[in-house]
């Protein structure tokens, strides 16, 4: 298990694209934009539900794993407790909604199944 | 306060718009859809994030209360838990993703401030 630090807070880490929308004692809700090539730094994600507002392709890295995902707008999907990196992939930009769960388990799962969100 | 029971589910007393994508021991995510003039039932929701994939105009109701709301597509808004009912006062469908949370506090809030989401 790996210990959270500021940094790797994503509104901290990478600020050009992910911002606070709002939060409260439950959750913090976070807003991510970016296009096409956008590589984010690594960071860390509390459990989370993604609603997504576009089409996007995505690779997800951690350390020498990596994932590729292709998600359409309007999807709601599980984005369990996790560190990664990630590259816009595809050919339009992304816009997504992360409802983080205050809540959650501290736990972070390296499995590579883990690895972005679960479909 | 007012005690739940099943038939407060939208998903139970308002088949037709409100359906179940999925669930976890943290959160049960809801899809909403309708057309204009579609109106629910009174029925309960737990503390929630709704996120809007429509722009809509809605009335919502519980006994001699009313409010009116005007959501754009892509906002992300707290639903204190309520008891409610509503009704599609504008001229568009509206669609709708609901996250739901399990650890929220089980208190039911009547007052009109809180009847619908915190914009």
């Amino acid at each position: 298990m790996t210990t959270s630090s500021d940094s790797d807070d994503p509104t901290v880490s990478n600020p050009d694209h992910y911002s606070t929308l709002w939060e409260n004692e439950f959750v913090r809700v976070l807003e991510y934009r970016d296009t096409p090539g956008t590589e984010t730094t690594p960071h860390h994600h509390p459990n989370s539900v993604m609603v997504t507002l576009s089409d996007f392709e995505r690779r997800l890295r951690l350390g020498d794993q990596h994932r590729d995902v292709k998600l359409s707008a309007g999807q709601a999907v599980w984005l369990p407790e996790q560190r990664h990196a990630g590259t816009n992939t595809g050919s339009t930009p992304t816009h997504t909604i992360l409802i983080e769960l205050k809540s959650s388990s501290t736990g972070i799962d390296t499995h590579a199944a883990s690895l972005g969100p679960k479909l």
